[in-house]
């Protein structure tokens, strides 16, 4: 008997999940041992068309979460309601879940998964995160003999995007978003987008699959990328780095550090080479040391790739007569760790300062000294001449590792100084290489 | 209950697996739901340590295939007898087993697939292909939605860190041959890495997940890199490639190319940019597009990881009451499609030629018309001034994608002529971006 599958939302991925269930329907039949079959489909607003063909279908989506002949709901409706209370219908009827909303995930994720305990059943997610790159599957069971000390991320493919075209191009953050824009590449409102919001979510996901934490989208230090200026680009590919948009989690002793900002990586490491709109994991573990995990972020089809790996998983599991005993996020903590988030200011990272200086003697000691007092060492300097006609310069340090707290407490230091002018700019940078 | 494990082999890896078992042994509890408890260790010729301390120990392997108390024998004894037949007195005990042998599975993974299904258990072989990279998984369940287009590995990381020498220093290939076996990074007999052989198994158990087809470690086609000059490395360099060796296999409406053998690829590809010991395979889903995945490709842990990753598998499924329904090697075709091993003859890729060509004009004339009469047209080309005092020119040219037999033709008809002297120097070229 084939697994019954109800879909929800004939966006995109919702036409592209139809499609592809379509066209490999084949092969999905020989490598689930069942075959799936689509049997309903739910859509408030949109129309059927010749891809959705003869499949029943209702603008009542919560008619979907409640048929009887469903064994599958998959929610590709996207944001938190009505999605939250439609999976959560689901699982009160019974129904396994496979949703691809990250924001739905990162939010509602610790009352959706126990919802789902309590009803015996699977909500999948794997389409939530980097779209058809199965990281959520590498980090659940692929690395599951690890201890994961850190991850880092290039989970949004629009600000990737706009980054790689100020670097290779040197053009302004708002002249290529406007460009990404017309592309289709970036939303009429790219807030979620390039304020890394998007890329928080994904983040919290990872986090706490990797650590066994409970979901804490309200935890997470966000930069985006809106900030950037061309001109430290420059600076940055001069040192050796690029800048790329990061989601990064990582143990460090006293907790977990949740964060996403703009970060400098080795320009001859792999994630500086993933471009537009790609989307990079890399994983270090105890035993696997580092692993990277690169493709498409988002997309129709590769996101119904993700969707339908999720639906292979569990038809094959209800035909095998199995319960699901893979970890959910949120399942517990590793080894009696301590989980808490840290506070960004309890973070560690190298970090790039500029720095608008006078340009006389004695300012660079100065500044060198503040930074000492702070524990800070420099390992990188530039220092341009003045343009004509201007009286203070660009000064470029990079640091060693070191705690925020400490670079923000020299960074106000710095401030103050009446030989410096304006704001410091500060960004952070990861080797990806430590332990 | 625990799962209770037997493993079999003391050499690097055996003791990799012991030690990540006991080390993360809280966090293998909790993952696996139910503890995973290793009840004997077999060795024929290792002798116990600190790290097995307290395990039950025998130089008798097969009496922990036939070991009533065991529930997964783990294979990593390596090579093919006794392993062969230590694998399937385990199957024929009903014990569930997990190895890491590609030359096993390679060569006798049919009889051995065929075994467990007849007795109901489960053979899980992560660990024989790209060390901690979890690319089975990925392969078997994260892109099961695609029908697979190709792939193509550096899956050898002995030879992946002699070119990225080669490249980066302008060494010989026997010079950092000899480097690699000081590092500890080659065999004493390098034969299985440096002639292929040791990646065709590991592209034959890929090809055979990818498109359901049987092992044929028989019907590769393999090239390995000891014919390798340094002058090539250059050109390629000039010309905008790297050269890398890659396993490759694809359909191409014919059938399945299976291929091991320096490539040029563009050295803006990821894959271009894996150097030394990695390894990284890329893979071409229909919905998903390209997606790779990057690791270390061998050593103790990073193989651990994969080997306690399949125990893990086989733990859950073990307490959750279900049985193994993820398809196997071999499992059957995709839908239909020719499943033939292609001869080389009829493989399609680019091609990058040298000859050493008379510096007389005429010359390059007839080259062109010889490729052309085989319908294979030039994309590039560098022509070198000669050597003061030499009258012969090298000649560098890369093709369009063609048929491996028309090439191979050219080069003959290109070997015949007066004006050029030696054999021709033939290395293929994939762009690793088409369909």
């Amino acid at each position: 008997m084939p697994v019954k599958v109800g879909l929800c939302g004939l966006g995109t991925v919702g036409r592209g999940t139809v499609r592809v269930l379509s066209r490999n329907a084949a092969v999905l039949a020989h490598r689930s041992g069942v075959g799936i079959e689509l049997v309903q489909i739910g859509a408030r607003n949109a129309v059927p068309d010749a891809d959705t063909g003869a499949i029943p279908f209702t603008r009542d989506i919560f008619a979907v979460a409640t048929n009887p002949e469903v064994d599958i709901l998959v929610e590709l409706i996207g944001g938190i309601e009505p999605a939250r209370e439609l999976v959560l219908t689901a699982i009160a009827n019974g129904k396994q879940v496979v949703t691809a909303n990250k924001a739905l995930i990162a939010t509602c994720g610790n009352e959706i998964f126990a919802a789902a305990r309590a009803r015996g059943v699977t909500v999948a997610y794997e389409a939530s995160v980097a779209g058809g790159i199965p990281i959520i599957k590498a980090l659940r069971e692929g690395l599951a003999a690890n201890r994961i000390r850190w991850l880092a991320g290039i989970i949004n493919g629009t600000s990737n995007f706009i980054l790689s075209e100020m670097r290779d191009k040197g053009r302004q953050f708002a002249d290529v978003l406007a460009e990404a824009q017309l592309l289709g590449y970036a939303e009429a409102d790219p807030t979620l987008d390039v304020e890394g919001i998007d890329a928080a979510h994904k983040l919290v996901i990872l986090a706490a699959l990797a650590f066994g934490m409970p979901l804490r989208p309200d935890a997470v230090y966000i930069e985006g990328i809106t900030a950037i200026q061309p001109e430290d680009v420059v600076y940055a590919g001069e040192l050796g780095y690029r800048i790329k948009h990061l989601g990064v989690a990582r143990r460090n002793g006293e907790g977990i550090e949740l964060r996403v900002h703009p970060t400098l990586v080795p320009e001859r490491s792999l994630i500086a080479q993933v471009h537009g709109v790609m989307n990079a994991i890399m994983v270090k573990g105890d035993a696997v040391g580092a692993t990277l995990y690169c493709g498409p972020g988002a997309g129709a089809e590769p996101t119904a790739s993700a969707v339908i790996a999720d639906i292979l998983d569990i038809a094959r599991r209800l035909d095998g007569g199995g319960r699901d005993a893979t970890p959910v996020p949120g399942g517990g903590p590793d080894a009696g760790e301590p989980l808490a988030v840290l506070d960004i200011a309890a973070a560690e990272s190298a970090h790039y300062l500029r720095v608008s200086a006078l340009d006389k003697p004695g300012v660079l000691s100065q500044l060198a000294q503040i930074l000492s007092a702070h524990g800070i060492s420099i390992e990188a300097i530039i220092q341009k001449e003045p343009a004509p006609g201007q009286d203070h310069v660009p000064l470029i340090m990079l640091t060693n590792r070191t705690r925020e707290s400490e670079v923000r407490a020299a960074i106000g230091a710095i401030e103050r100084l009446e030989s410096v002018s304006g704001p410091v700019v500060h960004l952070r940078k990861e080797a990806l290489d430590d332990a």
